[in-house]
């Protein structure tokens, strides 16, 4: 890597080994390689300490899909290099965790099913940071932001840790279960059925195979949510988790969906610490496409409505696109994030 | 029509002047062409009498619908005189009711939005062809069947009416309305938003259109659901309902949405009467495709089950197939409707 | 019938013996059900005489189509008597013919594959209908119209038949086959394979079924247009026909692809006998949707382009829209080709 | 990186200044970052050299393409790492090479429009790695392989450069651009409409947006294609290319379409330089999806069944798949390659 020209961003992988991972239920690895993006200055003194960001990705991708190539589209170190250079947005480290599972994802939550990504994150991750890198190490410089399962981790943890994060960014964040997640209940259903109803008979298959049918994603989202929502640890996985509807009839099980529900961040904001913790953000941005083909958009107008009623500050956008590919959106969050969090 | 070959199915058009549907809400018509097959015998007797059958069209459709001519695929009459011709079924008169409205359909309900669809049918229409054709005019000899919203409407007059019918079909017919309706809810939501959220806005430009637009249809069918289970008086149509759900949020609106599930046959069949009513069938068939894109699948085999429970006899068959282009599956039903209650 | 009300279109069902489809190879009828749609002051006169239209159907339609219910759209007849009734275009006979085959369609061509149906249509229906009907039975008073397959067969029919026909009409009608036909070459030969390159294989299972593979609709097409174009009288149906491509490689037979392009309008349009048919046309309409998906606007672009050229008289509207749904275009060519032929 | 685990595959991103590439027409940069697999023994001696893989990407895709993050698939690299690791594949060095332009890729080719990547790549970019790395610097010990245009690019330079590779290996490669290219051309046609028939207006609108629109990436390949095949050095870009075909009526452009033609794979498979290059290959390997939608398994069969005509040695393999998400067939060829130039 020597080589490397000047002009291109400064990320490196840093490789973080995590106690709490360790004998994870899916045996996922314990060693994570974390992307981390270093601002242009970073390199150029040796004092200099940098507020950071955690930018959280969303289902089915992980901290190194920000530096996927896409044509026409910039990696987002590229489009960080861009705005800090232009003068946009203040330096600040930009973390890109690893917490990826088999299943696709971790919610950004602790689960007997998956693993305590939660915990790993807030207690492993930011503490590693802070020891290998010039950051900014207190809660006053450090943000946290992400996109649809990203946007819903970075709200919840800013929810439940208003000691570590002092701005949270949501970008088309899962919230009003009952509106994104409900109506693949069925859909999940109905692919179900062609493994006999049964989630490890469909998981094992889908493991198994090269290329992944793309009509049976909608399964494997729904088998992921329940193994981080509802857990069933007396289970082996995969299958080590709830379902929140009867197979064959797609009925709705009451406890089960309102042990999801608990983490709606509509539930959550309900709760005095949640809105407390919120009420102490330099900055809570929310934005959604109002043409959400995961429903999110309604979900956010509540959640800004009832935020607004709760006299918690924040700022609500919303933009005339789907829920696909707006990673241009950062470009709004980013500058903003940072600014509140800088030195 | 004099000249009309004796190979063609015998299919006559009669008018139906109504009086209950003079002067309803939208100005539909109270005067209704409503195809009648006569079975290929009818002609040769003029003292027989004959069974007679009442075939109810889907969400917009109509009785003149089953006449449509689609290449490769026969048309109820030509299917009946085949399967009548090959000995396969008896025969039988079958009615194709005109219940159609401005906004699509009735699901053959009396709704103070769009008209006494019920009441027409069952008081009207029935009588009508009692006087009009050489038919056995008693329930004994009396069935009604029809798919989708078709098969709701046959299901629901069949719990309504044991008076009147011997003999029930529900093809794939409107049920479980948290599976079958409520999914579309954020769908219609959305293009709601495109008219400020005013279905009256929506409503009267898509009457303008030469050309509908097909990605809307799910805004209308909302709507029309809506005029059937929520009337609104005392609103001017269009736009005399009530949505089921706020449209900028999504929101349930729960005493609109109880309205609806009074009219969900799951409801229905808790009710004593109506599981007398279909107790006292001589036939009760339903069947659905098992991979049905409105979730239809799910609430017949609650159904199914509820009803074994209850000791209602019935046949319930699930075949591999989506919701569209199923009206071979009344190969099945007409057969044994017609074998019930033949003279 | 007899009950039936003033106010619905009057539309009768001829019955037309032809002698020239007896024993055609395909097994295809005999006798046809051609629906006659008689303009408002049909009945009230007993000698006044009318001009006729012939509306010629697409693929995998015929004259019964025009008569189908579809939610939100008028019925042919029912479009005819509004306008008649508004004064928006002369009264007119409008004859629906009945030209299909098993394939899906005949292209009102003469083909040793399916039938005599260009000889049947002109030399037997139109003197039946003169016949039948009180019609200006001359060329001076007869047009003929029709869109997709059918606007083909107007615009062929026309240039063939000058004795016949005074007006034309051509809605995206099938032209320039290097663009409208030759794309779904490959995507036929992909379905081919399915049958070991079969084609009688293919079709002997697709008449089997009770619900046609909609994914397969594309090589019945190129199937029916194979046994138009290029007919093979020396192999029995299903099968009678030579592709234009080899099945494995799909490398366009030259030969065969000539055998079809002689059928192409812009091929035709080099003739002499064409040019000489169409220049003498009171009226020659052409239009197409900008959008059309078979590519039929590159087409029509350069017919009318040429038309012009040669002086030929003509008028070309393009409008913003698909292929599909667009029955409603015929509110523009019916009254322009009344006019022409009105008495 | 220095931190980074040994589990993780060995990559390095080698820098190449290209002077070849210095000031080509689209500005694209001079100096690339072409990312280097290494194999797991390779930081072990500091003696052993290896043998060399060009991997060719995609159109809109580049080197960096084959690490991208994709959940359920592995990157080249670790798929790699984990054959040669199992003993499945002998150790190679595998490069990567970055020849993307601002219109989504060179195709490997010299052109005036784009710059002269077939000699950068050949010319510079070879000679570098073997500077650089440890290689066994001979065409003996070095082969070419890519999809889809890496395919086609792979093919091309085999045939182009004996001299330089021992053994090629093409999946899904463009080839019988009358297959693969023309079917597109009516629906690039279409889209160019929107944009006043002109490339220049569509190309600069397409760079200005954050997000673009999938519906008009047909146009954007078309564009690219011409480009590399068909530039026009006289006008500026963006826009410097001639178009296969008229923009108002689609017609072929014919002198145009040859230029295009005289790089199609099976055109140069006619050629007496190309037979002799590719016979005197240790190993051609080629393969394609069965149901490749650019419909690239025709031209396939033609090139395997006129190599086989022509006595040249190779293998082709079909599967079952389409054109996208076919990196797996990888573990086919590289194997093949890789024992073929193994030291």
């Amino acid at each position: 890597m020597s080589r490397e020209s000047d002009t291109r961003p400064n990320v490196v992988f840093e490789v973080v080994e995590s106690s709490l991972l360790k004998g994870n239920p899916l045996g996922d690895p314990a060693t994570r390689h974390v992307p981390v993006y270093l601002p242009p200055s970073y390199r150029e003194s040796e004092t200099t300490r940098y507020p950071v960001i955690y930018l959280l990705a969303g289902f089915a991708s992980t901290g190194m899909s920000f530096l996927n190539f896409s044509f026409g589209r910039p990696t987002l170190p590229e489009m960080l290099d861009s705005m800090i250079r232009k003068g946009e947005m203040p330096e600040a480290i930009v973390v890109m965790p690893e917490c990826m599972t088999r299943y696709g994802g971790s919610q950004y939550v602790d689960s007997a099913a998956t693993g305590p990504y939660e915990s790993h994150l807030t207690g492993e991750l930011i503490p590693h940071i802070d020891r290998q890198f010039r950051t900014l190490a207190a809660a006053r410089h450090r943000a946290i932001v992400g996109k649809s399962s990203g946007g819903f981790g970075a709200l919840r943890l800013g929810m439940n840790h208003p000691e570590l994060f002092a701005a949270v960014g949501c970008h088309s964040g899962d919230m009003d279960f009952e509106l994104c997640y409900r109506p693949n209940f069925p859909v999940a259903a109905r692919i179900l059925e062609k493994y006999d109803s049964n989630v490890a008979t469909f998981f094992t298959r889908w493991e198994s195979l090269d290329k992944k049918p793309r009509g049976e994603f909608a399964l494997l989202d729904l088998m992921a949510m329940a193994a981080c929502y509802s857990p069933d640890a007396s289970m082996p996985p995969p299958g080590n988790m709830r379902l929140p509807f009867e197979p064959r009839t797609c009925q709705l099980v009451p406890e089960v969906w309102e042990q999801w529900k608990r983490f709606d961040p509509l539930t959550m904001l309900e709760e005095a610490q949640c809105q407390e913790a919120l009420g102490s953000l330099r900055v809570l941005y929310l934005d959604c496409g109002s043409q959400d083909e995961y429903n999110l958009q309604f979900g956010h107008r509540r959640f800004s409505a009832r935020a607004t009623e709760l006299c918690i500050a924040h700022r609500y956008e919303e933009f005339p696109d789907t829920h696909a590919d707006t990673s241009y959106r950062y470009r709004v969050s980013l500058p903003l994030l940072a600014e509140a969090i800088a030195g």
